[in-house]
Parts: C-alpha cells; sequence; structure tokens
C-alpha cells in the first residue's frame, strides 16, 4: 500500500517513523512542512524537515524533541559570550545540518536535493519531500502583538501571544516541490499526521494543487489532541485562543471534508458519533517505538477497511 | 611607552599577550594579519585575529594553537557525516565566533567594529585592529601546484606545495583599518611579533600607507626562528622552498631596513655580529605565561636602549 503521510514535527515524524518501519522504502513519501523555516544566524533552518529526517535517521534527541541524540550546547554558549542571539536552541551537532544545508542552498541547490542528499548521508531510504523548494512563511496573527514570524511566536514568545489566525506568506507563488503531486497522485491513502492542524499541516494543503489532489483519495487524519490536549506544542492553546473547545472533535471539524476517515484516542472514543466520517478510535499516544508501529499499522488497517 | 604590535597567529598574539599584562589598557595596539582570513562554509573566518583576541581574553586553545580552551568537535562530525568539508577544524565554541562575525558582516558592520565588540564581550580591553576591512587573501605561489589560497595551502595541503612566492590579493585598493595609521603615528616604537615574516607580517606591511608610516618610527623585529627552526608554523620550510637557509639572521635580512633594532634568542646570538641594527638576544621561547611576560619586558627594555 503506497502511503503519502503530510507531517509537521514530533507528532508526524514519529508516526512517518511508524509507517517507515512498516512499508517497503518506495511506498512511502513524507511530505513535510516548511512553514516553520526561518533565517537565524544568517543560517537557513527547517526545524519540522530536520525532526523529520532526525526520527527516520534515529539520531533525533528524544527527550527534548527537537534536535539531534548525544547532543552539546557549547556553541550556543559562545555565541551567548559574544552579544548574540540565544533564544533559537541550535545544539552543535545540529547545526552542521544548518550550514551545509545553507550553503549547499547558496550555491543553488534547491531545499529537497539537499534534502535527499542528507537523509542518504544519514541511512534514510525513504522519499521525505519538503512541500516546496520556495519559501513559505507562516505568520501568526495576534490579538495584541501584532503579526509575528512563526518561530518569533513559537520560541521567541513561548507561544504566550493570544492568536487570531494565521497567514502563509509565499503560498500564492510557492509550488510543491517536483515529487509532492506525484507522490500523491500515486498514494493508495494520505495520512494527515498527528501535527498542528493550524500550523504543521494547513500550510501543506495551502501549497498549489496540495488540496486539490486530495479530493479523490482516500485521506486519513490522526488526532494530534487526546482528552483535550496536545502532547506537545500549542494546537490545543491556538484552538482555545480562537474560541473554540480543543478536542479531537475539533480537529475533524478543521479538516471538514478533505478527510474520509479520522483516527482518536480511546479515551476520546465518544466523540466519534459526531464525527462525519468513519472514525477508528486507537491508542494515539506515541510514547515508545513500539506504539509508533502499533499507531502505524492500525492506521494502514483501518486504511483497508475504507 | 606606546607600543603599536603588528602580529599573526600563536606567537605573535603571545608576545601581544605579554605586553597586555605590562603596559596600561591605552597604550597597546595589536594590528593584526587578516591574510590568511577565507570564506569556509559560507562563513567569515579570521584564523589570526581570532588567536590573538582569544589569547588576551585567555580563553585560546594552549594545546592546539588555535581555537577556544574547554573545546568540543560535534559539529565537525556532524559535517563529516552529511558530506561536508572536514579538513577545516572548526570547534564548536569557536564556530559562534564565525557565525556571529559573519551576520554582522552581512549586516553592514565592518570587521574592526565586530573585534572590538567581541573583544568588549571577551574582556579585553586593548585595542586589536584587523589590518584591514577590506578582503586581503594570501596567496601561495608554488612550484608544481600552481596558486593556492593560503588555508588551502596551509591547512588542506598541510604546507606540501614547495613554495616560489607569495601574493596579496587585494593590497592595490585595500585601505587600512581606521586606527591603524594613527596608532602606529603614536606609538614610541613599532614591535614586529615573533610571527611569519613572508605569510604573517608581509601582508600587513603592504597595507596602504602601513610601511610608509614606519619609516620614522624605532622598529623592532622579534625571531620566530630559533636556532634554525620555527617554533610552530612553516616559515622555516618556506625560506627553505625558496633557497634561504631558515635563521635569525634570514629573518633580520628580510625585514632588511625596515627594522631599526632586533631580538632573536640566545642560542643565535653568534648571528648578531652580521645583523645591520642593534641585537638583542634573549629567551624568546615563549612556553609559559612568565616567559612571555619576560620576553615583553625585554623588548620594552631594548627599546628604550635605542
Amino acid at each position: 500500500m503506497k502511503i503519502a503521510a503530510l507531517a509537521g514535527g514530533v507528532g508526524g515524524s514519529k508516526l512517518a517513523d511508524g509507517f517507515a518501519h512498516l512499508l517497503p522504502v518506495e511506498d512511502l513519501t513524507i511530505i513535510v512542512n516548511t512553514g516553520d523555516d526561518f533565517e537565524h544566524l544568517g543560517l537557513h533552518i527547517s526545524p519540522d524537515l530536520d525532526t523529520v529526517c532526525y526520527t527516520l535517521a534515529g539520531i533525533e534527541n528524544p527527550v527534548k524533541g527537537w534536535g539531534r541524540r548525544d547532543e552539546t550546547y557549547n556553541f550556543l554558549e559562545g555565541i551567548k559570550g559574544i552579544g548574540g542571539p540565544d533564544w533559537f536552541m541550535l545544539g552543535d551537532r545540529d547545526l552542521a545540518t544548518h550550514i551545509e544545508r545553507t550553503k549547499r542552498l547558496r550555491e543553488g541547490q534547491l531545499l529537497h536535493q539537499v534534502t535527499i542528499d542528507f537523509c542518504r548521508s544519514w541511512g534514510v531510504q525513504q522519499t521525505v519531500l519538503p512541500m516546496s523548494n520556495d519559501p513559505i512563511r507562516t505568520m501568526v496573527i495576534t490579538k495584541n502583538d501584532g503579526t509575528l514570524p512563526f518561530q518569533e511566536y513559537f520560541v521567541h514568545r513561548n507561544c504566550e501571544p493570544e492568536v487570531k489566525g494565521f497567514r502563509f506568506d509565499g503560498t500564492e507563488t510557492a509550488h510543491p516541490t517536483p515529487g509532492v503531486l506525484e507522490a500523491l497522485a500515486q498514494a493508495d491513502a494520505v495520512v494527515i499526521c498527528p501535527s498542528n492542524p493550524w500550523v504543521s499541516i494547513d500550510p501543506i494543503l495551502k501549497v498549489g494543487g496540495v488540496r486539490s489532489a486530495l479530493s479523490q483519495k482516500i485521506v486519513i487524519a490522526v488526532s494530534p489532541i487526546i482528552a483535550g490536549k496536545t502532547i506537545k506544542g500549542p494546537a490545543g492553546k491556538m484552538f482555545m485562543d480562537m474560541g473554540i473547545r480543543p478536542s479531537a472533535l475539533a480537529v475533524a471539524h478543521h479538516y471538514g471534508d478533505i478527510i474520509s476517515g479520522f483516527i482518536l484516542d480511546r479515551l476520546d472514543e465518544g466523540l466519534s458519533s459526531q464525527i462525519a466520517v468513519p472514525v477508528l478510535a486507537s491508542d494515539i499516544y506515541m510514547n515508545s517505538h513500539e506504539k509508533r508501529l502499533r499507531l502505524a499499522q492500525d492506521v494502514l488497517n483501518f486504511i483497508r477497511t475504507l
């Protein structure tokens, strides 16, 4: 079964990793949000792309949810020591990714080529594609603090400003990465991973051609919210800021008629009857390697029933 | 006594550090070679400038002779892991200097402003000036390997190609850094530190106005060669490649009528009679903090006798 997975950071990368252990490499394409990308210290940083690649490579930092395993932070101490910006955490090993990527992009390579190269170096055989090689920048429209670039809101301001909405700068002119529309067309099903609907999945859906490519497809979304709470990240707070009670139901409503099936946690099974598409209740809290595999298997089995 | 010191890397920085411990901060200006500077991985790297600043700050790596103390090299492992260039050693703490400097230069700051800022952060009160804010690039003309950028010759090729001569690209148009000619004019004496005459001192002397600013001055050079050998670096090999027997005498001849006094090691005292200017024989092997101070004191005393 050919799967195209849409993914943001931690949650998305865990489910993608589950698929990677179950599917032949040629049957899995992971399309990753780049709306969180930004330029920092002159470096092109792609947080979600790196989290997905590091996770598939088994070199991700399992504690922090970003960056690399066995990491040191001496660069950051150095930056602090000369009055440079230290609000965005960059580990020493992780930094190599940003520096080498930035160098290659400046030399004219495209983001997806660099990503494929890095994946091969790290032993990742699956196809990981940034949603677009063109810059798309998620902007957070806040109630009292103006419009903030995503990382400014997310890391520097610690998600504190109240959110009114989002804008995805660049989507009007951005093209999907070569291979994205093909992977969607060839997929037996598209899986929206348990990532933030507002800032991880919506940017992917905004890229030209992606949304319409989903219209004839089996599309399954996995809720990133369990019992009203996100495992990680600000999705819950974003729903609340915008006057929506955060729940698996709110996520299903958010995706509306894009999805043809929905997977929520057993704790939320009671919400199933309010969701217009077939629902599977599973254990979606992936706090171990085994649970990644089990959820990925549940998703594949669920797809077969549709 | 106001001193302007011309310095390259390790040897120069050690003597400069000796002066820094003996002179009031306003009486010492260190003018540093930037001919070794290069762009690597998209970063502006100034090896001599960093060695001088780190040494004055007491954060230099005392073992390697480049980079920082208490250093880790995980960035370099990361770069190696994705097929990036790992021939130029960059420590994790050291990297912060290059990244923040590159960022500031791209924003329009000048190299000497960035250097002064970094020095203040590191607690260095003396004035450390790159010889020029304009790019000057030392090129090594080899017998059999063409003309190589300095770091390509020095680090990547490990000084193996046979040297025929040098070229300092950019000197025709480069201006001395603001403060350089003033410091030379105001100095009671100029000290050419025990740095490589060919690739550390000559580039400084080539910057417009520097050489003529020395013509009315007491200029003391300290030999970087003891008993025919350099403590560190390729100066000895460079003399040999060009058919000159490496010695303190060769260094004194190299500087010719620029210098009004010369300091060599006691081991080389026998050469004194062949040198046309007053000579002091001292212990110039600075393998301890005390010996830096003692040599700096000897230089100051020698200047008073001229």
